[in-house]
């Protein structure tokens, strides 16, 4: 079988954001257990500010999605919501997410680890048929969580995202073999 | 391959509850799909009052789960969340719902057909492991859906269940299989 | 005292909106039941295309808000979530929200009115400090709503709206007055 | 004026609950503080089992909640959502609650401290048209929070409960001010 395809999505766009670290860190952890092919989507790539251009600034985006099967979503909460430019990027596509599951890895400098931003995705990541996969991993305080290089200072998290990547996998295979069938 | 069994739950315990005839209901066009087997649990029959008497009235319940391939709600919403007597039933278990799909049916009174507990229980039914099926079906104005006989006035309903069992079939079929590997 | 102003927020920036209908009969009604100055805020009017743009775009909404009284969100639900570029719009602001009224008009195509969207944007409004006032009102199929010259249809909105306007006002009244003292 | 009064619900009634010595704290802190009355409301004291019990059983809440000029919730989350137990107990009545504070204090035993329970109530709260105060207060780990007597091992609860009961003060009185008008 051809390997399993899964982004991973950044899903903040400003200035200074700490979940662009993490993303980097979860890029070459997923990249070490190497079961599926990955890249990073950054949401700062698509310019969503004029509406008469979202089709066309949408369209690398639906060709990841068209091929991809799941979805890494690292991303920090705002006032305990989603970042909007990561539900514009969700919106702009429709049936490209349907039967595929997904990680959602919260990030954020306060205690919280984006937990809220966890739940708030559910409903949106639902509708559109994805398999949301339990549980999310928090990232808080993520400021501190890397050294200058942006080597990981707490080893905890090797493990947790190796039994998030065999869930997703699992996941992931079981489902596009179905989808296939 | 054995049949499926894929329970129906009535989340509510109150008097008067127009969700009983949308239970029975959709218990008998289930039946006459006849893909899986089923049997209606109401949540009436579980005594919860003293916490001392939970793990030994959820024993049912925990044989039922156990060996289900999945679960059909149907429960109404109760100021825009869930009822408390169906979140103690799912709560009084761990383990037993993970990797199986689940069919949200919301019900009411109004004209808003329980679409906000299918929300709110979203959080629950994922940390719990399950894969909410998407789309929720709302019975709004549920009191007046039905005639003396109890058979249903709005032949649409027919439809949708027939889709809403397709997708839960095959979400049933594929995670069984998968688990069993 | 001076008149209280509570501006009026138009949540989607998407082509074909049936939500500006539905804000520019709302602007209507709320000025001629004349309990507070108001005015439309179109969230297309803020680029939020590119990051570094974000505090220069969100300072004409930083003025409004500063000495508005509360504020009326009327908008979509956008797979059963906010849309991305209301949540940015809110999320551009701080301390500005704090201790204000806030309600809630969904809209849309189908049957359910943005309910959804009325319940994802409770934690962010709360955490900056605003009141959701209670209930929220829907606009469900808006698009048949209005005839070919922006004429409601359905006179039971007015009634609702003055509902609204009433909570509103009692709320941002109180609210002012004990902010001031 | 006479003393406001504000009673503390503990939300969870199962066995072993950590939640009890945070809402026996917050209980004391708040007595000490003398901003207003208050009482100790246990969600185990109502009997809900039997649903023709139920109007019966919520007598006693319901004159507390009559006279009460806001609430105080201590409460865990089960699988990210309410207790089953608490919801019963709220949604068993009705206009008590209007236009009345309401602060949200969550308790776990893992890192998240009732994060979710406190998202997951609102719709609820607000629907019943409560003020729900922002932030709630978290207490992680409650189980290793306090010493063999009780006493607090974390004095920087001491100032967020402060915090916490001057902004429920605050809209406690401009509240009753306003209602009674």
């Amino acid at each position: 079988m051809k390997k399993l395809f899964i982004p991973i999505v950044l899903g903040t766009a400003r200035e200074g954001r700490v979940s662009e670290k993490v993303a980097h860190y979860v890029l070459k952890e997923v990249r070490e257990l190497d079961q599926f092919e990955t890249q990073l989507v950054d949401v700062r790539d698509f310019l969503f500010g004029k509406t008469e251009e979202y089709s066309e600034a949408s369209k690398p985006w639906q060709e990841i999605m068209a091929r991809a099967d799941g979805l890494i979503i690292v991303s920090p909460e705002y006032n305990r919501g989603i970042p909007g430019e990561l539900k514009i990027l969700i919106d702009s596509l429709d049936t490209e997410y349907a039967k595929k599951p997904v990680a959602i890895l919260g990030v954020s400098s306060g205690k919280w680890g984006g937990s809220r931003m966890a739940e708030a995705i559910l409903p949106t990541l639902i509708t559109l048929g994805m398999v949301p996969i339990s549980p999310s991993i928090p990232f808080p305080v993520a400021q501190n969580l890397f050294d200058e290089n942006g080597k990981i200072l707490d080893d905890s998290y090797k493990g947790k995202l190796a039994s998030m990547v065999k869930e997703l996998t699992w996941y992931a295979e079981v489902l596009k073999e179905a989808r296939n069938k």
